[in-house]
């Protein structure tokens, strides 16, 4: 069992999400994340999926995606040399004592505070999931009430 | 017709982020982007996602994704004080002449490069729509190949 990770390019007409991800619960798969957004042209959105599981029915699923109207084009692009970015927001539990610790561990990470409140920062940083899973266990001490994740996306490198 | 941001906590299990989706297309919402992701308890994901439509119709939205076993949460943050973020990477022609221009571009937007190639870059950038449109908008002129956006995600603010 390998994780995949797909481009998938649509129409962005009604449905066409319910249609995409309907295709993998049949076959079984777990989305292990998704994320959706318009691309160049407004009326074309990608659907950067995240699945876990096996190739052979993987090609299965690709093969009844491209059955779909809407959907235009599907990139594997699990073997590309590519830029994998996830963006993560963490509202971190920080009293006035905590916050230079909590701020050098931001430094590190290249990562940015974006709010503070009395008793909370909130830290967004973006990444691979290696780092990103590194900075969250280093704010895990403090104390995170609260952690939101966009979900992958990827783009294949100009310079292979 | 106003845009709408909610944060819709779930179980994580096959099948919930279908079930979700199917709620809103049945009653005609077209979903304008859609993030999904892991939260600090890895068994809980958060699907954050914004629709354009009445007010009235997403509140019975609402109560029918309640009635879903595996729907935990539904905050509406559209009139909170949030952080909203999203994140892209755009692939732009570049060759050595104008490589320069970009770099400014990139640097008055915080934005950061991730990827040379010999013809082309990719940038990285976070933010609300708002910018991540500016810098779109300026890049435009040199040629975009390449734009993938994650989907907003949006955290309510600490600092209220």
């Amino acid at each position: 069992m390998k994780k995949h990770t797909l481009a998938v390019i649509v129409e962005n007409r009604p449905g066409v999400l319910t249609r995409v991800t309907t295709l993998f619960r049949r076959r079984g798969y777990n989305i292990e994340s998704l994320a959706v957004g318009a691309t160049e042209n407004p009326s074309i959105s990608r659907i950067t999926i995240v699945v876990c599981g096996d190739g052979r029915i993987l090609e299965q699923v690709t093969k009844q995606l491209y059955k779909l109207v809407d959907v235009i084009k599907i990139v594997d692009i699990t073997e590309e040399h590519s830029v994998d970015r996830e963006l993560v927001l963490v509202k971190v539990k920080a009293d006035a004592t905590v916050r230079p610790d909590i701020v050098q561990i931001v430094d590190i990470f290249r990562a940015r505070i974006v709010d503070i409140g009395k008793s909370s920062l909130i830290v967004e940083v973006t990444g691979d999931s290696g780092k990103i899973d590194a900075l969250v266990d280093s704010l895990q001490p403090f104390g995170i009430l609260e952690l939101v994740r966009t979900g992958k996306i990827a783009m294949v490198r100009g310079s292979k």
